[in-house]
């Protein structure tokens, strides 16, 4: 299609409904993140019609793709509210959840495995800076905020910052914070990549999602400040419960 | 669960099937991103059971769920394949998509839509920067690279800039290239977040996934230099074929 110009908000009613309505989802969704709604309730659909010019079935439309992706509960005769604030994750330093989420709930860590592993499995050694054969340390967390799963964390260990974690308070703390008194100095950096992946029926059941939702799946190869590679993370974060932000630049300057 | 020690590998062979598939899933999913399987083949059933320590169950339920996320295909007497290459797109720097795939193919947009707008739609103009009531452009593109689409782009300009962009090259550069073309300066910053959400019917249909696929969706909210806000984006991007990338540094003098 080339480019079209049109006069008034024609161009508004000629697009398909469901467009408008994932971009008022989008909308609302940055308005809930954002915690607009204070006391936790959108506005009745009329109003929201209103507010965006847009007809009651586009209206349902976005609301139905908000409660798909477990934002929003509707329930006759209350109204739409919000399930729960999402929470931002920074994208600018590295930092543990507990860290990062300070003041925004108790992060509790259920440890579903702690364990010395002769060999670390290759489906996480698979990265080159770890030597494959070496042991090492393996621990599964399934963390939560304020009693609500958030994430389930996975981590595989060097041996000997390993084993000074498994003797540290993993139910209550940060992995991070483990092993940099273990290590007597602050980590240095940490590649990470971001997916977006549907949710395991495993995963979905301990997370309390629906199998099928949609979850982040962060992968996080942590180095000593020599470099040394001493953490490898998957991680699979409820993406109803938290966004990931930061702030880009243009230029190197512009920092 | 309190924490374990169990000698050898058993710890290994507790864990239900579930949740080594998962892990299975994730370290084939980082090979196939990092370029591993250079002849776009994975290794048979057999060798990858092997190579995992994991019964062929396992190997099946991890292909499934690299299957359900459309990385890879298998059919009888052919193998297993992956689908497409997975392209990284650095979170470290605020860049357009066709600057960031520099030399990884060709980048194309179909432009659906691309006009002036007496007012921003509140969907996109909930930004409190952007003033409400105030005229702008909508331009919304389906975005290919070397044909295969890759993401749905909506951007809301601020009036001025966004109708030099207008008389631009939509089909062919980054709406980037085209503001700092008008503006005559680069850009500032950009402001964004990172969700994951299923893919909607119609999202679905014009980036070729499946309905219900895990996409990630990006807001950003990019500045000129002096800090005006002239671009409101919202991106949805088939998590398939892209991963987000970043290197986050422990200390503000790390980096």
């Amino acid at each position: 299609m080339s480019r079209v110009d049109v006069a008034g908000m024609d161009h508004h009613l000629e697009r398909p409904r469901a467009e408008w309505a994932r971009q008022m989802a989008d909308a609302l969704r940055r308005q809930i993140t954002d915690g607009h709604f204070t006391d936790g309730m959108l506005p009745d659909e009329r109003v929201l019609g209103r507010r965006f010019g847009a007809t009651r079935d586009t209206v349902r439309d976005a609301l139905a793709l908000l409660r798909g992706e477990g934002l929003i509960t509707r329930r006759r005769g209350v109204g739409t509210s919000v399930v729960l604030p999402k929470h931002g994750h920074g994208l600018d330093r590295l930092t543990g959840l507990a860290e990062e989420l300070t003041g925004c709930g108790t992060v509790t860590n259920e440890v579903r495995a702690a364990a010395e592993v002769p060999v670390l499995p290759d489906a996480i050694a698979a990265r080159p800076e770890v030597p494959a054969g070496a042991g090492g340390v393996y621990v599964e967390r399934l963390r939560r905020l304020d009693g609500l799963p958030l994430s389930l964390d996975t981590s595989c260990l060097t041996a000997d910052t390993g084993r000074a974690v498994l003797a540290g308070d993993l139910a209550g703390r940060d992995v991070f914070a483990l092993i940099e008194e273990a290590a007597g100095e602050r980590l240095g950096r940490a590649e990470v990549a971001v997916h977006a992946v549907t949710a395991a029926p495993g995963t979905a059941e301990l997370l309390h999602i629906q199998p099928g939702a949609a979850v982040l799946a962060l992968e996080r190869l942590t180095r000593l400040a020599d470099g040394r590679p001493v953490d490898v993370e998957a991680i699979r974060v409820r993406a109803d419960r938290m966004t990931l932000r930061t702030t880009l630049y243009r230029t190197e300057g512009g920092r």
